[in-house]
């Protein structure tokens, strides 16, 4: 490898670094207009997904600039990964941006009761998320591994918060505005772990080279016994 | 390009177009699920699913293997749009197969009312879906940017359901399982509308050179005056 083609490949890398601090202020941010009922900081949530936007197409030229002049398979396969990281972070900074339209709805009506749940799930995923690229900057496969079933928690706090939404509705149906916008939230910060989780996978697969994704049960039956 | 090469991309191509079958059925069959209150259909979803995951695995190793071979740009062009349409027809199958799921939910109810919209929504991103992939093999950048504005219309109709579902809740609270059941399908036909725009979009960059991602508003009043 050419020293340059290792500084572009490093240059990549630190753009990724650079959309995962954006992506985690976009969700920081939609949060905090939740829970102090700000709107001012909602609206914010859209001017860093915008710069998410921009980045990714920033990594996608560059990557398809630097796939004709990389020759190992090796830097193939960074690339290609880098691809779909950048993809991935450029989704929670949509996620961030639909919360914060919610939390605008939320906003404009009394406080259903106080907020703890979804904040203890956002920062499930925001150290999912920070996990799976410091695996990804470390070059840690182990660590990227035990990533993948953690999301089984935040799947199992979004069915949880989802039913006692539900019965919310049930008991009083002038709640159901305000119930389906935090159910949507919860289901937003559950994507957000899908995508930490392929995050995850894909930092497998680059220091490993094993495709793990689709295996399901089977990994994190593995890999929840050493966590 | 050498004549190999040139076979190579073919064989991808193709693949494509079994996923985007694969992907088709796996919708159709759940929606008969649905309509037909069928739960043998609704439990075959998950095989097509499974084809789908691992046709997307293939993809991504022949095309890196390619990636390596392609001496031109607009073939690297062409093997990175193929991972991401790979991507997007492996997440109709997700979304299928979770549609499935809420279906199997809602067979052990009393059904709720006939269901007239749905079926008309996943008509409207099954014909999404096709024109997009039709614009890709017939190489139509054209095609493929007046898929991108019948989004709104998908959105718009997900919007309207769930309006509908929500007052059905008010006046009934014990539908709310149901009626929740119900809005998560609408809410996944509009993701696969989604993922049907993502490949509208990957094809007009392939074909024009063009990265309209992220336009959002500008682009689809572009289109939709032509439409």
């Amino acid at each position: 490898m050419t020293q340059q083609l290792q500084q572009e490949l490093e240059d990549l890398k630190k753009k990724l670094l650079t959309m995962a601090s954006y992506a985690e202020t976009a969700l920081n941010t939609a949060m905090r207009a939740l829970v102090e009922r700000d709107d001012e900081l909602a609206y914010r949530v859209a001017n860093e997904d915008d710069l998410l936007d921009d980045l990714e197409i920033e990594v996608d030229e560059q990557s398809i600039n630097l796939l004709s002049k990389a020759p190992l398979a090796t830097d193939l396969r960074f690339i290609t990964v880098a691809m779909k990281i950048s993809h991935d972070l450029e989704r929670v900074g949509d996620e961030a941006t639909a919360i914060s339209r919610r939390v605008l709805e939320l906003n404009g009506e009394p406080q259903l009761k106080p907020y703890l749940d979804l904040p203890r799930m956002a920062d499930m995923v925001l150290q999912m998320l920070n996990a799976a690229l410091d695996a990804f900057v470390s070059r840690n496969p182990t660590q990227a591994a035990h990533v993948i079933p953690r999301d089984k928690q935040v799947d199992a706090l979004n069915k949880q918060l989802t039913r006692e939404l539900s019965s919310f509705i049930a008991e009083n149906p002038a709640n159901i505005s305000r119930c389906l916008a935090l159910m949507m939230i919860s289901k937003r910060l559950e994507r957000i772990g899908d995508h930490a989780t392929n995050i995850a996978e894909e930092v497998v697969y680059l220091y490993e080279g094993r495709d793990i994704r689709h295996l399901g049960k089977d990994l994190s039956a593995l890999t929840q016994s050493k966590a």
